[in-house]
């Protein structure tokens, strides 16, 4: 069983939330901050995780996050990956690897075993596929997943992943980078498909429609990729909507939303009625589990609507 | 004055190579072995250094094979960075980071500041300039540099990097993706021109031509790249000869050539004349600083019949 098919019974049981635990000192209430800030980062993301894992689908954890606190950092990041494996919990290592051969074996021992042991992994595709393939051993082995970089949500992505291609014997006209890379996962995940229909490895597909033609063209990138998994990244705080993620869902599954911001700092909000001096981390968690909770709710709502 | 003034120079004064610190455990003569791996990857790796800092321009350390070994790995690496600085030498973090924004600019701290500091970084554009640009802060309050992957020489890279682009007002015909990449990257370092005509960021660019024709597609990226200092990676272990990378090179500059396992396992070679069982680190190293003035002196023989 591949974790992919954990993923998919967990959003069927939960829904599409991805919980990212991209967690900044400086989203951590003035009183529960302390001289070691990733200690404080350890406790706020605990405090956090046992307040919403039974209503969301999985956890993202942004190694830039932790990284920037050097040692000390990874240690609070070994530490939050380690406490939501006891918990049962789903990760994804948003690590965004990629690397060839020798080393990408190396950084898959790195974030499939030991310290810094995750479910799935993140990663970047544009050294080809021989930057994926020695992940796979993994898959087979441990049931491991990873979601490789198609079409982001961020407005660089018109750079280089929305180039169209000269058209090709491979090369359908249109086609754009993206679609390359969307090829070769949907070709990957053929080979080792799950039991729920999707493949062992999955896609990051941002949703950040700003036209109804953009609207068609990211319902077209779900229609066009039964067998694989999305994680869909710009939810909350980078401006996308319950109705542009659900272009990219079905109604019960075909992928996860995350929000980081949105939901960690959502005690900040007036809306959450909480004195900021005087809140601490139980205060901080209850607003984060009902931000999620009307996430996934939004979500749900959204998705018959969108897919009609 | 960037980082990448001080390498050009450093290049001028000891030559092309970049030493790859890339030490597996098992690199490692048998004698030298400990129980703590990490513990023998730095003792190994300051025996390295203290024989070859002053034939090599620049080192290179490959996270991977820290981050492989987990915190007391990532322990050794900071240790690597901080021994390799503390002695003056220029040090390229091989990371191969790409992610946007706020995400961007904390692995930017965390690689270019505090544990893990280093002069320079590798970079993946996938994800567009909105992924590089953050880094560019540092090139100007600290000179600090970054090398972005451009083309690789790894076979993978023609899924995706050697893709045609369909032609366009911004796309010349036949322009490939990593054409586009180097396009942007031109931009960016006409911005930031250091005193020897180098931008404040290069590109990663390899040398495996495997044709006439893609030797002269190899010499054409030299020649239309002008401002941009060259990584050149695939040399020794991964085939690349020097003639090869001469090919991406200038009279005494114009970029470095990084290997890392026929300079560290040199000692492995029967021509090295050591027993085995009997090396230790002084003997490997001694066998790693002839290596390098080897590739040194062969890079620094090809240039003349290269470039003419």
């Amino acid at each position: 069983m591949y974790n992919m098919d954990k993923l998919f019974e967990a959003v069927a049981a939960r829904g599409h939330v991805c919980l990212g635990l991209d967690t900044a000192a400086e989203y951590i209430p003035e009183k529960e901050r302390r001289a070691s800030p990733a200690e404080a980062v350890l406790a706020y993301n605990k405090a956090i995780i046992d307040a919403t894992f039974d209503i969301v689908a999985c956890y993202k954890v942004q190694i830039a996050y932790y990284e920037e606190m050097g040692i000390a950092g990874l240690q609070s990041y070994a530490a939050t990956l380690k406490y939501l494996r006891e918990k049962g919990a789903l990760v994804i290592a948003d690590i965004k690897r990629g690397d060839i051969a020798d080393t990408a074996g190396r950084y898959a021992r790195a974030h499939f075993e030991g310290d810094f042991e995750a479910d799935f992994v993140t990663l970047n595709p544009y050294m080809g596929m021989d930057s994926i393939e020695p992940w796979l051993q993994w898959a087979d082995n441990k049931g491991k997943g990873a979601f490789v970089l198609m079409r982001t949500s961020n407005k660089g992505r018109w750079d280089f992943e929305e180039l169209e291609l000269k058209e090709r014997p491979n090369v359908r006209a249109g086609m754009r980078l993206y679609d390359a890379v969307g090829d070769k996962l949907s070709e990957l995940a053929a080979g080792r498909l799950g039991r729920h229909g999707y493949g062992a490895f999955g896609v990051v597909v941002g949703a950040d429609p700003k036209s109804p033609e953009e609207r068609e063209e990211t319902a077209a990138i779900r229609a066009g990729r039964p067998n694989l998994f999305f994680l869909i990244p710009g939810y909350g705080a980078q401006g996308g909507a319950a109705s542009d993620a659900a272009l990219l869902l079905r109604e019960g599954n075909g992928g996860v939303v995350n929000a980081s911001r949105s939901i960690l700092k959502a005690w900040q909000n007036p809306a959450a009625g909480g004195d900021p001096a005087a809140t601490d981390n139980t205060f901080a968690a209850r607003a984060a589990r009902q931000a999620a909770v009307e996430m996934r709710d939004a979500i749900g709502a959204a998705i018959p609507k969108a897919v009609q």
